[in-house]
Formats: C-alpha cells, structure tokens, sequence
C-alpha cells in the first residue's frame, strides 16, 4: 500500500507491510478481485461493521506529534516529594539511549526462544541478582507489574503455600494505601480473609497465612520488626515485606531479618515516573519456596554444547501451562523496565549505590533538621528518605508549595510527607524549608545543616552485608565499556529489527518511531502517578481521547485505563461482572463458562475473580461446541455468572455462532466476556460490543502498538457496556474509576500511563480508514500466508469459506511419526534461517501458529514461507532416509557460529547447509548465540542469580 | 577513573575509561608515582600550563542538560520561508531514531577500512546515485561540507582543468549570496579573478575558465539557460549550475541543458535547519571529469572472491597522499548527513519525492496566485517553490509577519521572497497571505486557489527522465522494511559500539549520550541561518560560552566557529594570517613553511590561501630539524608568512623547542599557525597562544567529543591571538566576524551551529578539572599502549624522557622485510580480531599509530596489545616457516562468514585460527561482510553509482 503515495506524508502506508503490487499479487493468488471482496467472503456478514468509526481521520507523523505535543504541554511537571512507592531517579542516558530508545531492545518478544534472546536474558538474571542481594533472599523473579500486584501475588502464594485453614492475611496500616487496595481487591476476591491494622495490634494465629508489612513503611519510618516476624514465624504464618531497594542499599535487608518474601517496585533504578508506569516490580523469597515463586524466573542452565546458557526456568509453573490450576494469571512482566533498572545498578555498581542512598539519606536527615529547627515534629526517628512532618500549618504550608510548583503529601490528620530521592539537590532543600516556612526563606541556609547531619543508620539497622558483587556490576563503569555491554547484548537477540516474528495470538506489528518519541517526553514521564489531577490535564485529554477511540472501535460504553497487562484487563473485566451480578443480588452467580481452545490466561483470571470454571467443548473444526454451551449454560443457568471468550477464536477463525452464542449466555442470564487477544482481526470492521460482549479487554501492547518491550510491559484496559460502567475500576488515592467501582487493580489510577502515547498517535496517525483497513491487510497476509503452506503443511481450522482469520495454525503433528521431528525442533530450526519461531503448541499441542501482522511486506512473508518449506524438505530427507533420523539439521538447530567454525565437523550434512540453508541467508546471518538449550537440567539445578564467572570458564 | 564515585552523578569519571585501579596499574608499569610525576615527566615543564583554565565547574550529566534546555529555550523557533539554499523538512521519525539517534551510525569513523564499512558505503553509493539521477550528471560524490564550498570546489576544479589564462570565473549575480561570497573569498585567495554580473551580462571568452549559474536562482526563478550554456561551450568554459534536488524531481536536470557541474545541499532531503549545518552538499559531474572530483567518492569494486564490494574510489586523489600537489584541502565529509539524505530518498522514493515536490511547487502557484489577487507582482513566471514579490508595502508587511512570527526574506528593493517547502500546509498558506494581506485575512481562501493551480512544467522545464530507478529507492517504504534495511547496514559497520578504534591523530574518544540529545531538539535544529539574530538569543549564548572556554583552552583572544571542517580552520586561519600581513602592506609575505611530518591538508591549505609551500626537513628521531627551520627562515625572511606546526608532533611527540622555532618565525615577522588535530594532547596543559601560536584550529570531531558520524560532519573553528581577531570570518548575509573580516569561509555564519552543542554538553560536564585529567589519561593511556607494545614493535619517535604524547606509531616495515606481511595485512588482520585498524603509514608509510583517547578502559587497550601481538606471534610463524608466505590468516584476512563455514576449505591454516584467533574472540565476532578489496579493479572500472542488481546475483 505504499507505493501511490496520494499525501506524501500519510503514515497508513507506512505502517503496513505490503505495496499496492504485493496486496494486488496475494488477492489474485488467494483468487479475489478486491480486497473488500476478500473480507466480506472472509467476516460473516452477520457481524460486520458497515459504520466508520468515531475517530478523526489520518494525520501525518508529524501533525500527529506536534499537535500531541500540545496537547500534553499542558501537563504541568512539578518537584514532586509524594513518594508513596514512586520516586524521581536520574535515568543515565546511556541507558535511556540505548535501550529506551532503541528498537532493538523493546521490539523483541518475550523470551521464550531463548537461543536468541540471550541478552536480555543476561540483563534479567542480573535484575535478580540485583533484587536477591539487596533484599536479602536468595530466590528473584523478572519480574511483576506493579508493587500493588506483586504484594497480592505474595498473599496468593502464602496462602497457597498455607495448611488449609489459614485463610487470613494480615496487612500492616503503614503500607503504601495503593498497596492495600490491590492486596484487598485480590484477596477477597479469592476469598482470602483480610485484616488491616496497625503493625503492633497484627497477632497472627493459626488461621493466618501471612502478614504483609512495610519497610521502610509509607511515612517513612524504618521500623525493627525481627519481633514481629518471630511471632509470625511461631503463628506458622509468612512474613511478606515490601520494600525499597535503593533504602536497602543501606538498610539490613529484610532476608537477613525474617521476611519470607520480599516485594516492591524498581522504578527508582531509572525508569521515570510516568504517570504511573510502566516500571517493574521485584519479587524475591528464601529458597525453599522456589518453586511456587510468581511470574517469571530466569535461570542458568547449559546448552547442547555444554555451555551455560540462560532461559525462563520452571515454565510448567506459568499459567498458560497449568490452566485451572492456575493460583496467578501473571503473563506479562516488564521486562524492558526490568533491564533498565538492572542497567541502573551494572551501571552505578555496589559503590555508586550507596553513594546515592547515603547522599539521599543525608540530605534527609539535613532536611529533617531544619525542620526541626522551624520548630516542627519529624514523626519517627529512623527513615531513609522520607519524613512525616507534624506541627505545621497545612494550609499554610500548601500554599507555599503549589506556589513553588512542589507536590508534598499531605495527611488527613494535617501531617505532611517529604520523600526525596537522588535527584534532589541542596537548591531543592532550601525550597523546601522555606515552603514549610510558609514560604520565607528561613534564618539558616541548607548547606549549614549538612555538618550537624550523621548519615549512618545504628547496629539495628545498618546494612553490613554486600550486594551487587558479582563482577558485572563492577565492569561497566565508564560509558564506553557500558554502551558496549548493552550493545553486546543487543546483539544477541532476534528483534523486529531483523526479521518478522509472526507469533500467532501476540500480534507483532510495527512500533513506529514517531509513536514511540512521545515515551521520553519530559511531559509524559515526569509525573508523579499521585500528582494532583489538575496537573495533568495533559494525560487527562488523552486519556478521554483514548478512551473514546476505543470506545468506538469495541462498541462499547466506556472504557478503563487501568489495567496494565491483558490478564490484568481479564481479572478487571470479570471483576466488574461480578460486582454487577453482586449489585442485583445475585451473589450465586459464579460459574464461568470458558471453551477448551481459551488463552491459559482466561480460566486464572477467572479463578482469581473468584469464579468457578466450567468448561465448554471445542468441535472438530476448531469452534465452539454450540450444542455443548447451551447444554452447560443450561446446565448452570441459575449460577451463571459469564462467558469467556476469544474472538476470533484462539484458532483463528470467524465462528459464525458467535451472536447466538452471546444470545444463549444472555438468555441464562450470564455476561460475555470477549478476550481482545485477537482484536487485530475486528478493528474496524466488526465489534465486540455489535456482537453480543458486554465486557473485552485489548491488548494495546498487541493491537495497538506498544512495543513487547522483550516480553513486557503491556496494557490492558477494558471497554464495558453502559450496565457494568459504574463497577470499572476506582483507585484509593485518586478519585476516578466508576460511581460504584471496584477496588483498583493496578497501583497506578491509570496503569502504564506513559505508554498510553504510543497507542493515541497510531490511533491519531492512522485514523479511522486507516485502521480497518490495517485490519484487512492483517488477514489478507494471513491468508496468503496459509495459502502458501498450505501444500506442505496442513492448515488446521478455516471459516465457512475456507478463510483463516488473521492468523493460522499449520499442523507438524504427522512429521512426528513420519520422521521423529518434533515441533520444537522446527522451532529451533527456523532460527538457523534467521527467523523467530512461530507460537509453538498453542492452542493446539504439535502446531505453530502463525500471525504475520499488516505491518510484514510480501516478500518478508515469502521469506519466511520459503524457510518453512525448506524445512518442511529437509524432514522430507529425515524422512526419506537422505538424513539419519538423530543427525540432521533439524535435530541439531540452532547451530552456532562456534560449532559451524569448528575444525572439527562430524555431522552427516555440511557446514554450509547448517548455516546457510537458502540463499538469502547469507546476506544476514543472525546467529543464535547457544546451541539448544536444555531445559530439564536447569530446573532440577536451579540457578537463579549471576553464576560465579569461573563456571563459565569452566565450560 | 570510575570506581570512586565521590559524586554519584559526575560524568568525569564516566568519560574516562580506566578505573583508578586501572590508572595504578598503568602507572605502576611505567614506573610513576603518580599521574601527575607521569605528565610532568612527559610533557616539558618550559610550556605547560599551570593555572586552571576559566572554565566553570563540572555538571552532572542532568544539571548540563538542564541548565542547557533552558539556554535554548530562549530561542524562538518561527516558521521561516527565507529559502536562500535551506528548507524546512520533515525528519522522517524511522530515519532520526535509527540513523541520527544511533551510535551505531554516529561513532563510526571514515570507511577507509572498507570491508567493515560496506553498511554505509552503501549508502553513500546510493546518495551518489540520487545526486547523479537528479542533476542528470553521470558521476556524483559523496559529499562536501555545503553548497558555498561545494561550488568553490567545482570553480577550482575547472580552473585545474582549463588550459592556461583561463584564470577568471563568472558568477551569476543571481546566486545565493552566502555562495559568492565563499566562491568569491576561496577564488580570490588562489589567484583566480571573480566577474560577479546578471546572467545576461555574462560573455565567456578565452579568458573564463567556467561559469557558475543558479537553478532556480536565489529569487526562485527558473531560468532557461541552454544558451548561456552553449555559449560558454563554445567559448571554452565549462558551466557549473547551483541548483536544488527537490525541484530536480520536477525540471529538467541541468546535466541535460548543458551543466558540466552541478552542485548543491541535500539539507532538504530530511536534514534539519540546524541554524546552518551540519548538511551534505553534493557534487556531480560529466563522466569525462571523474578523475579531477573533489572530495569522496564512493565506488563499486570486487573483493578477494571476487564479490561486488564498495571502497572510496581514487583514493590516491585525495589530498593526505598529494600533499603540495593538492587543488583541494577537502577532509571531512558530510557522511552523516549524506546518509539521512540518502536515505529519505529510499523513504519516499522517486514517486514520493516527485509527490513531495509536486505538493510544494502547487503551493507556491496557490500562493501566487493569491498574492496576484492581493495586488502583488511576481517577479517571475517560472518558479519552482520560492518566488520573489513586489509592489507591498514592505515594512507592514513585516509587521505582520513578525507578530505572525513568520520569516520572510526581505530584499533591500523592498520586495520580499517566500520560499515554500514540504512542511508548508494550507493553514501556513491562509497564514502567508494574510501577512502579505498586512495581517488581514483576505477575502478568498486558500483552499479556493488551488482549483486555479496549474502544477505543470511547460515543456521547456518539465522533467521527462526518470530518476532513482534502482531498486533500492523502491523496496523500503513500510516503515518496518526501512528500519530492517537501515538494521542490516548498520550491523555491517564496525563502531565504537563495538570496540576501540585507535586512529592516530584521529581522537575516536567518547561520544556520550548526553552529548548527544540536545542535537535532536527543536530548539537546536529548528532555526533557519538566516533567522534574525534576535531569535537565536540561545545559540548566541551559547556561542559566547563556547568561544570563551576554546579561548580559554587554547589561550587566545578571539575565537571564530565559522569553519565547518579542520580543513576549513586552517584555511580560514591562514587566510586571517594573510589579511593580517596584507594589512600591514606585506603583500610580499606568501612564503608558509611547513614540516614534512605534517598532515597533508596543511599544504593543501596553505596553497588554497594563496600562499607557496616551503618544506622544512624533519630529523631523525621525528621533530622539526630546528636548524632547517632556521635556515629557510632566514633565507624566505623577508617573504615569510607563516609556519604551519602540528603540536604536539604528527609523530606523537612533545617537542621541547617548539618555543624556540615560534620565536624564530616571531623574529622573521611570519606568523605561527598551530594545527590543532593533536590537541588532545594539550587541554589544560599547556596552550598554543602560551608556547607562540598566533592561531590555531581545533577539531571539534576529535578533541571536543563530535561524532565522526562515520566520515562527517566536523567543526574546525579557529583561535586567534588580538592582532588577528579582526579579520576572523565573516558573512554576506549575517552581521558577525571581525571587524576588518575576510570573507566568509563556510555558508553558514556559525559552520555546523546545530553540533556546537555536543562540544559545549562535553565542557559543561567536565569543567577545567575534568578536561585536564582527560588530557592525562589520553596521554597515559597512550604510554601505557606505546610501553607494552615495544616489546613487539619498535615504537618509533618518543620524547625526552622517552615518552609519547597521546599517541604512538609502531614499525611494522622489518616484517615486511622479514617475513613479506605488509601493514595492509596487519591491518585487514586486526579486523578478524574485532577491531579497527589504527592510520596507516601515516605520518610514516609502513606503519601504524595508535591513539587509544582518555575513553578507553585498560582492559580495552589490553586486548587490542593482545591482538597486535598475537598477530605478531603469527607473522613470526610466516618468518618462521610455519605458515606459508602465501597462504596465512593475514594474506587472507580479513575472513569472511562465507570463507569460513565454506564447506571447501584448503587454507594451510585451521578455520578456527582465521575465526577466532583468540579465545575473547568467540565471545563477540564481528564479521568484514567482505573479504579484501580491489581497490585498483575498482578505479580501473571506475562504477560511483548503484549497480545493476543483476551484477551481484551474477557474482
């Protein structure tokens, strides 16, 4: 479509793949005349979308930034001392420019192929090095998506771990109020009993699973709680600590004084603000508990060669796996914020570390001695950074500080908190004493107070232990050593920068330069997520944008933010269904049907909304069983709470039942719950909401743009009908959400508010033509693509007129018995061949499923067939005796660039059929950097955080 | 430096490359106490410099940023349609983000080691392919500093190439004024008399040696001029056409009316304003001149596989290997920006850019048209984008436009110019006539012309030969298939992303991220050259910051940031160094000595100046034969002009009579121009105006942190002692330069102003302190280089207490003698290794100097000693006997991917000791993605454009 060029500046042309010639070539091979002829034999009628969106039409790139520019000029970025879990950082550039703002990095998918995603895999085992050292615990994940979140993961797996019975958490009242808000939500969903207090009245008991305090706690106070967790520990119950890392720089990290599981958010490790994110949030816990850890492990294990190599551990604890079982729907991490705050930490190293907490502390503890002068109360005697001032007059003091553009917290009770971080400077302490001053610079002068100040915390506090020792956070210290590290790792993985990655269900399209330039705007990262609403009028004219246009895209009545990850949207949207069925009463209503093919998202989030799941039957051409659903809606007509369902399906097809089966739901007076996962198909041309849904989730990290980030972060909000408006999500701390909300879901308001830009300008750029028609391209190219491997491999599931949606599953199952090739092994092969895998088993064991996206040319998908034909020939010569069944290519992919070099070379193909199977090859050899990597022996020897260096020598 | 951290924010240390570790194990090998007993025992104590520079205190990283925001804030970004060779563009986002934001491309160095450089050779061919397509002349380069110089450069060329007498040009009066007067200035000083008339004044005889004509002109008009062109032909001139590339999307080349050559700036081709550059200027010319083009070209020649390869062409042309034969001093290309250029190109293709231009010109007939119904006059009929109107009432129309906060260009007739571009949108047209309508909208609309608007070329002008027909300006236009095309260059060129690049006299130090951001906004690149000085209150801040720290630095009085280019500064410098003589009446003084050690553009310089060259003899242990240098002062005293010095010495040596020689050229009444291309040897340290320069040049690119961009942009300005600053540069169209100034030396009044600021973020954040322990670390780092290489190679030329500078050259010609390994082999070698080679056989044939920079880490250097002595241990195995003359890894090298995995090896050496030679190898391989190249296939069968695509399928 690129090349009529009717504006010169059109973006829509951009954006998707194929030229005029190449969209002309795939409908003549698919044999239609137009490609309005190709979707209308494609989309049942019956759900067609005949209106054009609300949304306005096309701008250019840079009318788009511009005028989006504007717009977000009117945020105003005040000095914000809120704290509560969000704290100014100084984001290196060096880091900013080399991951942030580098394609390479955050256009990479989740690393599940992990022999060419090395390198972020390196970045992430030094996040949990990072996490494990500071906190104390030997065991980390990489990583969770919020503190909210993760502390509800922690009461979750507690209250897994637990005997049956105890069935209660208590949770400190010191916590940060978002936190408590989202562990409440959570656990009285799943029915877990929870108790709030202040940390001296919590007695845990026999029925108590854990107890959820903070350190240092909101106000600041660092407070010795060994007796406490003693106690705990002889009730039976955990001890779950959240924390700040850069306080336990300093501070005896909680591991060495009884927490079982410690959890918080890195955001302070140079990621910014944001408006409330994305940042990434740690998790870590004592080594026994390994195996029930939450989200995602990264783990040392060793490849086909012997050598380690890095890959997620433990991946039949993830979700997607256990289906019902499932305790956690965690799908997404934040990986890129994870490897931007494990940079901040390669990059400072233990020493720079500390300087900074000390020099924080320090102009704390001089802040909190000029207050003290001016004659107020500093509450506690032991903080890190933070300090809760009383005696002042508030309305006083306020006054001062909106006029010095300073954001303080401020009490109920009249009290006022002052949180600093590293970006505070003695210019800063000044303006704070003469804002608590009420606005009059006082007698003496910030610096004075520095030479009464001692920044060591006493022998109950002090950190003695040493962190971040492992030579990599000691060799990167100047920024050419630095740049070059990162570019190392860079170069070991396999992005959108190198090839298409056309993973079925994930939706890998193009995340355009100019979406992305609005990310490290200082006007979209240098919010505080609490600054007060006024200020960011900016966020709130897109966030009512935004919300419209998706609005209208789903044909839905109003849409929430607040999700940050497509499970996260699940578990909200469900939530809203249950508030709604509780609202009339109907407290019965639990039974959530969910057909066999769903994402492995969708039964855990049910579990965790506190559904019971029912499931419904899948037929042999891939749809739902209709005579199955209405059989089991029937069946549970009473208790009925919800459908779940994936539309298209999971299979990639437009079932044409789909209006009768929301009929029949409603009928029994259950709610659809429409899993967006597939939105790529409808944009434009059919609608949630027009079909039957009540509620659906999108993916904006999929459908709308927002780069994988290497496996995160994502977004995921919910569009509703007009009935279940009033339940969407509310936040404790800022007033927002429905009239009868339920509590908050994410920490942030308005989750990852500084991604929400990449979104609005493809929105913005593409406008309403623009978008149906990327959504044709996407199932155009899907189709070609099915076309094509049709005559070698099988296609499984296709619409009534033999269609696939915008993806399709091609069947490797009978190359297994013919010639012992396993899917994985075509996995692994495709990357020899530049390219990355496919989704591998999913939804369908032994299948690949493939979903080019609009954004891939032709001759990118011909590319990529052409490689899995020659794959498909080269099993043709497993298969047929030219190749020995346990010595051929296959089995032996991905092959490195060190074996391929080897002097010795003893396998019965060449060197140059491993490394250059087509031609094309050669022009850009991407080399997976560990031949294949054995997952088996890293999870029964687990290693979890940067092995010494030597056993890499060793190998 | 790095490990301290007294300041967790500091950039000093991150600068740095050694850890203080590191810095005591440095000095430890050499025996030192302490840095300062090292420099003190190497630099002579009669010239250093003792007192703190005036320079402010280091800043952090964010503090420079900051407080660097806000300076540019002050500047007023208006819309500008002042034209005169600049045009607003649109930067495409995929090309800013992984082009200009990358350090991949910006820390590249010049492609002379052209096997890992075929990323942005590439490009650059294609550059010359677009130039050549446009301007409808078959050989372009690739590229020169900007449209004045280009244009200066091609009347020198056809003055080289007239038969002798022709020793006069004529100049259309009709030219950009900025372009006469650097013709005008450059011409002059060589002797060739300057006749500036209206064309049709113009009558070449047999005195003219070319013609130099504008197309469109300066007011817009396009002018048929095949006659002029015929008559020039017939009287024996050539005819060389300024012209712009846009506007060639639509006319008819000058190549096809009669240009021999055209020349011009591709700034419009996506490159901002920049207050005046950096940009690419291009060049093109008949087939029959290829041999006498100035500057780079790029050519298409086979490598040792006989495979397409790309080199720079001719390179025996250029100017470092002629020396006192040189016609041109041209160095720095503009390669950065000739990449942008080129690859808007591929962006938008021929079709896109015949949209873009047909978009434009259709404006500028509304525009007219409107401006007809206004009343005005348009003083041409034919016009591309710009015309030219009278009859307003010139001052309330400025009125309005400046409320309007619109740049006109106002002549001093009192008509006023409007030159449009593809930013200009309707909105911007209402805007315009209501400017001209002296602030009152008009009656009619601007939407309403456009009915009226015929966009056409009548048959005189149109254009009907296709351009950009390869198929590279066809096959990138989704965004995704561009930013993979730009990926797969880029992963062909070896960078300081990837590891050292120890160019002697080239200063490959640091290019921080920092450094960097501010080239990227809007404040820095959005004003128009032109702009009224009143709205560029930032830049002119900034300017006195930046003039007053190099004045500081260099201790001198005054300092010009006119020249755009090392190249550059010393012409301009010398020229300074003649007005000054001239104005004393020495119209006698023309006589420059200048050293044999020196670089080759000194002479070049020294002759474009008009000055004759007399060599002075260097003694054996590499300085200045003082008693040479005596002599020939003396026996030119009455005539000398000047002495050209390189300090400390192209040999990488502090010479300790360096004051004795300035007083020497003093005391003949010649001046001393120090050539500042070693000055990392000397900030803080010691100073040119303190040992006896009267001027001196500094290389922004090498000592003051400007990328090289991979062969360009630079900055060269220049310090002067007072009796000199009032002939320091000045401008046609700007009031700036001295007071008695010579005539500009670049178009742009401030040279490349848009880079100014990454030399000024690097001041800023090291402070007096900082820049000084920079200069000790170079210097050390060098040592310690020189120190452990001697074991292996001869080190040749040290100082006193035999210590280097900042850099060191190691004999390599007893291997050649030995063991038949030429440097060349050495080099190609080092890239099997990972790394660039160091110059070569300069300033000595056969052998390799080495400037590791402040930047580097020991362990950096280390495994750069690592490589050069294992390939030593391996030249020793050829002398040896062990490895064949013939056939060894360094007559082979470099090695390909394709070499290796070969399934046909039969080299007498393994796979393995090609690949990886030593055992870091494995862990980081960069890949030559050719083996070496033919230079002399390639100038035999000289090819400077894209070749077919058929030639590499065939190969």
């Amino acid at each position: 479509m690129s090349s009529a060029h009717p504006e010169p500046s059109s973006f829509v042309p951009r954006h998707l793949g194929p030229s005029d010639a190449e969209v002309r070539a795939m409908l003549d091979a698919l044999n239609y005349p137009t490609l309005d002829a190709f979707i209308d034999a494609t989309i049942p009628a019956s759900i067609r979308f005949r209106d054009k969106l609300n949304i306005p039409a096309a701008r250019s790139e840079q009318d788009a930034l511009a005028s989006f520019a504007t717009e977000m000029s009117v945020n105003e970025v005040w000095r914000s001392y809120i704290g509560m879990g969000y704290s100014g950082t100084h984001v290196p550039a060096v880091i900013q420019r080399n991951v942030l703002e580098n394609p390479a990095w955050y256009t990479a998918y989740t690393p599940y192929q992990a022999e060419i995603a090395q390198g972020r895999l390196e970045a992430l085992l030094n996040y949990q090095t990072m996490v494990s050292d500071l906190t104390g615990l030997p065991i980390a994940n990489a990583s969770l998506l919020d503190e909210g979140t993760a502390a509800a993961e922690a009461v979750t797996m507690a209250h897994g771990l637990a005997s049956a019975g105890r069935d209660t958490v208590m949770i400190a009242d010191d916590l940060h109020p978002q936190t408590i808000d989202v562990v409440a939500s959570r656990a009285s969903a799943r029915g877990i009993n929870v108790i709030v207090g202040s940390p001296a009245t919590l007695v845990p008991d026999a029925s108590t699973c854990a107890i959820l305090i903070q350190y240092p706690n909101t106000s600041g106070a660092v407070i010795d709680h060994r007796a406490l967790a003693d106690t705990a520990h002889a009730a039976g119950a955990l001890v779950i600590v959240a924390t700040d890392l850069l306080a336990l720089a300093m501070l005896t990290p909680p591991g060495e004084w009884g927490a079982d599981i410690a959890v918080g958010n890195s955001q302070r490790f140079g990621v910014p603000f944001g408006y409330g994110g994305p940042h990434a949030a740690f998790f870590s816990t004592k080594d026994e508990y390994k195996r029930s850890i939450p989200g995602r492990l990264i783990g040392v294990s060793r490849d086909s060669h012997g050598k380690p190599a890095l890959r997620m551990a433990l991946q039949t604890r993830e979700q997607h796996i256990r289906r019902e079982k499932a305790t956690s729907n965690v799908c997404t991490a934040q990986v890129l914020l994870a490897v931007m705050a494990s940079m901040y930490a390669v990059w400072h190293g233990p020493e720079g570390l500390t300087a900074i907490a000390t020099r924080v502390h320090h102009r704390a503890e001089s802040l909190a001695t000029g207050l003290r002068k001016l004659g107020l109360t500093i509450r506690h005697d032991v903080f890190f950074d933070t300090i809760r001032v009383g005696g002042a007059n508030a309305s006083a003091v306020r006054a001062a500080a909106d006029a010095a553009k300073i954001n303080l917290r401020y009490y109920a009770d009249g009290d006022i908190g002052v949180s600093l971080d590293e970006t505070t400077t003695i210019a800063d302490l000044s303006d704070l004493l003469a804002v608590f001053n009420q606005g009059k610079a006082p007698a003496f002068t910030a610096e004075s107070l520095a030479g009464d100040v001692d920044a060591r915390f006493d022998e109950r506090f002090a950190r003695t232990s040493a962190f971040c020792s492992h030579p990599v956070f000691s060799k990167y210290h100047s920024e050419t050593d630095m740049q070059r590290y990162m570019r190392k790792l860079e170069s070991r993985d396999l992005s959108l920068t190198h090839s298409m990655i056309a993973l079925g269900s994930c939706t890998m399209k193009l995340n355009a330069a100019a979406e992305m330039y609005p990310v490290t705007w200082s006007t979209v990262g240098g919010l505080h997520p609490f600054a007060p609403v006024a200020q960011a009028k900016g966020h709130a004219s897109m966030f009512q944008r935004l919300e419209s246009a998706l609005a209208s895209i789903t044909g839905f009545h109003a849409v929430s933010l607040q999700p940050n990850a497509g499970s996260q949207g699940e578990y909200a949207g469900l939530l809203v269904i249950r508030a709604y069925h509780l609202s009339r009463g109907d407290t019965h209503r639990t039974v959530c049907l969910i057909p066999q093919s769903a994402h492995g998202t969708n039964p855990a989030s049910a579990v965790m909304a506190g559904m019971s799941v029912v499931v419904v039957k899948t037929d042999a051409s891939g749809n739902i069983d209709v005579a199955d659903l209405k059989a089991k809606a029937e069946e549970h007509s009473k208790n009925l709470a919800a459908l779940m369902v994936t539309y298209p399906s999971t299979h990639g097809v437009f079932e044409e039942s789909i209006k009768d089966i929301c009929a029949t739901i409603h009928a029994h007076g259950g709610q659809v719950y429409l899993d967006g996962a597939n939105m790529n198909a409808m944009v434009g041309l059919c609608r949630p909401g027009d079909i039957g849904a009540d509620v659906c989730h999108l993916n904006l990290h999929k459908t709308f743009c927002i780069p994988h980030g290497g496996g995160g972060p994502g977004m995921g909000p919910i569009g509703v009908n007009k009935h279940l408006a009033p339940f969407l999500p509310g936040s404790a701390v800022i007033s927002m959400g429905g009239t009868d909300a339920i509590g908050a879901v994410s920490s942030a308001p308005w989750g990852s508010a500084s991604i929400l830009p990449i979104s609005m300008m493809y929105i913005d750029m593409m406008g309403a033509d623009g978008l149906a028609l990327a959504t044709k391209i996407a199932i155009l190219n899907a189709n070609y693509m099915a076309q094509r491997l049709s005559a070698h491999f099988p296609v499984l599931y296709k619409g009534a007129n033999g269609r696939v949606a915008h993806e399709c599953i091609i069947d490797t199952r009978p190359l297994k018995v013919s010639a012992g090739i396993e899917v994985e092994d075509i996995a692994k092969r495709l990357m020899d061949y530049g390219f990355h895998a496919p989704t591998v088993s999913f939804p369908v064991a032994g299948t690949l499923m493939i979903e080019p996206t609009e954004s891939e040319s032709k001759s990118e998908m011909d590319r990529f067939c052409d490689a899995l034909i020659a794959i498909h020939g080269e099993i043709m010569d497993v298969e047929n005796g030219v190749l020995p069944k346990d010595d051929n290519p296959l089995k032996h992919a991905p092959h490195t660039l060190e074996s391929v070099v080897s002097d010795a070379w003893t396998h019965a193909y060449s060197r140059e059929r491993a490394a250059f199977p087509l031609p094309w090859v050669r022009e850009r050899k991407f080399w997976p950097s560990v031949g294949r990597i054995e997952s088996a022996f890293g999870d029964r020897n687990l290693v979890c955080s940067c092995p010494p260096i030597e056993e890499y020598a060793q190998a």
